[in-house]
C-alpha cells in the first residue's frame, strides 16, 4: 500500500507543477480518506492547502481527521474562518475532540470560536471525561428512536438525520434519555410489516458501558461480542453516546503498543516512532535504563562478595553470562506469556496457583533439558575442543545452577505480573528487564552457593 | 465480565440441579452468544448438551462458534445426525471451516457427511486456501446485486436472502462474477427515489484484496479504512468472498500475540495460556532457550580469553552484569520499537538511514547520561560506601564501555529487525533475546579492549 501511495504522491506532485488541478481532483475523489491523507503527508509541502481545497466537503473532513496533528495545524493556520467553520461542523464530534486535544491553546481557541454553539457544547462536554475512559472516545452522534415509532417512521428518521451519524446500523430506542433497547437496520429491513412498532422488534437486553469504563475494556467487549457499536450510559443512567468498532480497533492497537513498550522498559508514548525525535526517544528510554543500571549494583555486589571463590576457580567467571542470559530468557518467556494473557482477559488472579504449578512443571522440563545440554556442551566443546580448565565437578556446579535458575526465573516471571495486577499496578511493567535484574541476582547467589558447597 | 459470568454459571448449575429447564432457557435467551459460551465452559460438565439443546437454533449456532474446540468436539459426539446437520447449516461458512480445521479426522468426516452438498463444497473450497491468507478467513456469504437492480429490488433481495449473510450493510454489485462496485445500505436508505438503479449510486472505486493476501495485511486495511468488510477477488478476477471487521479484530489480536511471543523467544502457539499444558509450554520455549544458551558460549569464550586481565584487576568482573544488562536493555528498547513500527506498517526498509541516525543520536544522549550516572555511582556507592577497590581509571574504563555499549546496542537493535524484514524473515525474531546475545559479546570485547588500552 505504502508503495502505491508513494507513486501516486509523485504523480500528484508532477500534476501540481503543471497546475492540472481538475485532474488532481478527479484522481483524489476516487480515493479513500486514509489514502488521501497518506499522499498529503508524503508531499509535505506548502502547497498542501491548495490540494486540500480541491476535495469535496465530506471527503475533506474525513481526510482531515486522518492527518497527523502537525499537518492539521498547518492547514488550520491557513484556513479562513468560514473554511474552519465548515470543517469543524463536518467532522464527527469525537474526531473534533481528538483535534482539540492535540492542538496548541491558541489554535483551540480559534477552533471553538468558529464552531456552532451546539457543537462547542458537545466538544466541551466530551473533553470533561477522564483520559482513556469510554466517555473520552465516544461520539454523541447516534440514531435514537422512540419506542412508539413504526419501522417506517424509524427508516424515515434515519433518512432525515442519518447522514451525519457515525453509524446508522444500530439504532437506540430511548424514552426520557433512558435506553430501552436497540434495533438494527438489518432487523428493520427483514421485518416484512413496516407498521410494526420498533418496541416490538427491539432487543431489550442491551449490553452497555458506563462513561467511566476503561477504553481497553470497551474495545475487548466490542471484539468479544462482534458488535458495531456499544452504547454509553452516564452516572444518572442516561444514554449519552456510542463507541464504534473502528475506534475500538484503534484503541486495541494503541493499548497493545503501550504494553509492548512497557515490556521493553520504555515509557509509553503517544507519538509513532518516525514522528518522535531523538530527544523524545531519550526521555522515554532513559528512566528505566538508569533504574535498571543502578539496580544491577546488587548483582555486582554479589560478585564482589565471592571474589575469593572466583579467584580460586577462575573458570567459574566464564559461565556467568550464560547463566544470567538463560535465567533472563526463561523469566521473560513466563512473564510475557502471563502479561499477554492478563491483558486479553484470559487470566485472573484466582488462577495463580494453577499458573504457578504449570510454570513449575515447565521449568523442571526446561531446566533438566538445558542442564543436560549444558553438561554435554561443557565437556565436549569447552573441555575437549577449547581445552578449558574445567572438571566434572565444576560442570556439575554449572548445570545444577542452570536448572535451579530456570525454576526461579519461571516462578518469579509468572508471580510478579499477576501480583502487580492484583495490586492495581500495570503487569506489563513486570516484564523482561525488571525480572532479568531480579533473576540475575538470585542466579548468582545460587551459583556461588552451590560452588561453595561442592568445590571448597 | 468474567465475574458476572462466574456468578451466572453457578446460578445455572443450581437451576440444573432443580431441573428448572424453562427458567434456564429464559435466562440464556437474553444473553449474547459469547457469554453463553463462557457459562458453558465454566460449567464444563456432562450436562452441557442438555443446556445447549435449550437454546433456539440461531443462538445455538452462534454460541457453538464461540466455544473451545474441546467442548465443540464433546457436543458433536453427543449430537444426533439431524442435530449436527442443523448446526452445520446454521453456522456461517467461515466458522464451519474453522471447526473442520480444529476437529480430529473422524469428527470431520461426520461433519462433512451431514452437511448439504452445497455447504460441503463451500467448506472444501475454503479449506484449499493457504493458511493465514485472506481466502482462509473469508466467508462466501455476502449480498451480491446486479447493476440493473433498483434500490427497491436491492432491498427486497436483502430481505429475502439477508438473514444468512454475515453482513448485509455492504452489498457488492457484480456481473459475470466480476466486481463492478459496492453500495452500502446507508446509501440505499438515504436515497430518496427507490427506483434509482444501484449502478447509479454504487461506489466504483472499490478497494479489494486477493485470496492470497496475508491476513495481517487484510486486518490492517480494514482498520485503516474503517470498513465493515473487504471484498476478496480470486486469481481469475472473480469476487469470491468477503472478510468482515470482526474477523479482522481476531486476526489482529492473534498476530500481535504471535509477535509478542516471538519477541520473548517463544515459538508461537495457537492455544491460549490456560489451555496449554506444561508439555506444550516446554516445546514452545526450549528451542530458543537452548539455542541462546549455546550461543552464550561465545561470551564465555571472550571472558576466558581475558582471564589474565580479570585476575589482575579482579574488580572488573563485578561490573560485567551491569554492562551486559544495560547493553541488553538498550538494544531491546530499540529493536522492540522498530519491530512494532514495522508490524503496524509505519516503517519500511527505505527508512533505514533515518532510523539509524535517530538511534545514534538517542544512543549518544542515553550513553552519556548513563556513563555520568555510572561514574557517580561507582565513586560514591561502590568506592566510598561499599569500599570497593576501584580507582578513577577503572571507573573511566567502565563508563567508556557503558557509552560505547549503548551505542552498539542501539545500532544493532534497529538494523537487525529491518534487515530481517528486507530478507523476508520475521523481524519479531530479532528481538531482545537474540540481540542481547550479540550485544553481550560485543560489549565484553569493548570492555576488555578499553581495559587493556587504559589499565595495562
Amino acid at each position: 500500500m505504502a508503495e502505491r501511495n508513494a507513486t501516486l504522491g509523485s504523480t500528484i506532485q508532477a500534476l501540481l507543477e503543471e497546475k492540472k488541478y481538475s485532474t488532481i481532483k478527479d484522481v483524489l475523489v476516487t480515493m479513500e480518506p486514509a489514502d488521501v491523507a497518506g499522499i498529503l503527508e508524503e508531499i509535505g509541502d506548502v502547497r498542501i492547502p491548495k490540494i486540500f481545497r480541491l476535495l469535496p466537503k465530506e471527503q475533506a473532513a474525513e481526510t482531515f481527521a486522518e492527518l497527523d496533528p502537525e499537518l492539521q495545524e498547518l492547514l488550520i493556520r491557513g484556513f479562513s474562518d468560514a473554511e474552519l467553520h465548515d470543517i469543524i461542523e463536518e467532522l464527527y464530534v469525537d474526531d473534533a475532540v481528538d483535534l482539540v486535544e492535540e492542538m496548541p491553546a491558541n489554535v483551540v481557541k480559534r477552533i471553538l470560536s468558529q464552531a456552532n454553539p451546539d457543537t462547542r457544547k458537545e466538544i466541551n462536554d466530551l473533553l470533561r471525561y477522564p483520559e482513556n475512559s469510554a466517555g473520552s472516545i465516544m461520539t454523541t452522534e447516534y440514531v435514537s428512536l422512540r419506542p412508539t415509532m413504526t419501522v417506517r417512521d424509524a427508516i424515515n428518521r434515519i433518512r432525515s438525520t442519518g447522514v451525519d451519524k457515525e453509524t446508522i446500523y444500530t439504532c437506540y430506542v430511548t424514552e426520557n434519555r433512558k435506553l430501552l433497547g436497540q434495533v438494527s437496520v438489518k432487523d428493520m429491513i427483514l421485518c416484512t410489516d413496516e407498521s410494526t412498532p420498533v418496541s416490538q422488534i427491539m432487543d431489550e437486553h442491551v449490553i452497555s458501558v458506563s462513561t467511566l469504563t476503561d477504553q481497553e475494556e470497551v474495545a475487548q467487549m466490542l471484539s468479544k461480542y462482534n458488535f458495531l457499536a456499544l452504547p454509553v450510559i452516564d452516572t444518572d443512567g442516561h444514554m449519552v453516546g456510542i463507541v464504534t468498532f473502528d475506534d475500538a480497533m484503534d484503541v486495541m492497537v494503541e493499548e497493545t503498543t503501550e504494553d509492548i513498550e512497557k515490556m521493553a522498559a520504555i515509557l509509553p508514548s503517544d507519538k509513532t516512532y518516525l514522528r518522535s525525535n531523538a530527544w523524545d526517544l531519550f526521555r522515554h528510554r532513559i528512566p528505566w535504563l538508569a533504574l535498571l543500571m543502578v539496580s544491577a549494583t546488587f548483582t555486582g555486589m554479589i560478585i564482589t562478595g565471592f571474589e575469593d571463590a572466583l579467584a580460586a576457580v577462575v573458570v567459574l567467571t566464564a559461565f556467568i553470562p550464560m547463566l544470567m542470559d538463560t535465567g533472563g530468557n526463561s523469566g521473560s518467556q513466563a512473564s510475557v506469556s502471563i502479561i499477554r494473557a492478563l491483558s486479553l482477559g484470559e487470566l485472573e488472579f484466582a488462577d495463580l496457583p494453577k499458573v504457578v504449578w504449570k510454570e513449575i512443571q515447565t521449568a523442571v522440563l526446561c531446566g533438566c533439558a538445558l542442564a543436560l545440554l549444558c553438561f554435554g556442551k561443557i565437556m565436549l566443546v569447552d573441555k575437549l575442543i577449547m581445552g578449558a580448565d574445567v572438571n566434572l565437578l565444576t560442570a556439575a556446579v554449572v548445570c545444577c545452577t542452570m536448572a535451579v535458575t530456570v525454576l526461579i526465573a519461571k516462578i518469579v516471571g509468572c508471580t510478579l505480573p499477576m501480583g502487580a495486577q492484583k495490586l492495581g499496578l500495570d503487569p506489563a511493567v513486570m516484564a523482561s528487564p525488571f525480572i532479568t535484574t531480579i533473576v540475575d541476582a538470585l542466579s548468582l547467589l545460587v551459583y556461588f552457593g552451590i560452588a561453595k558447597a561442592l568445590l571448597f
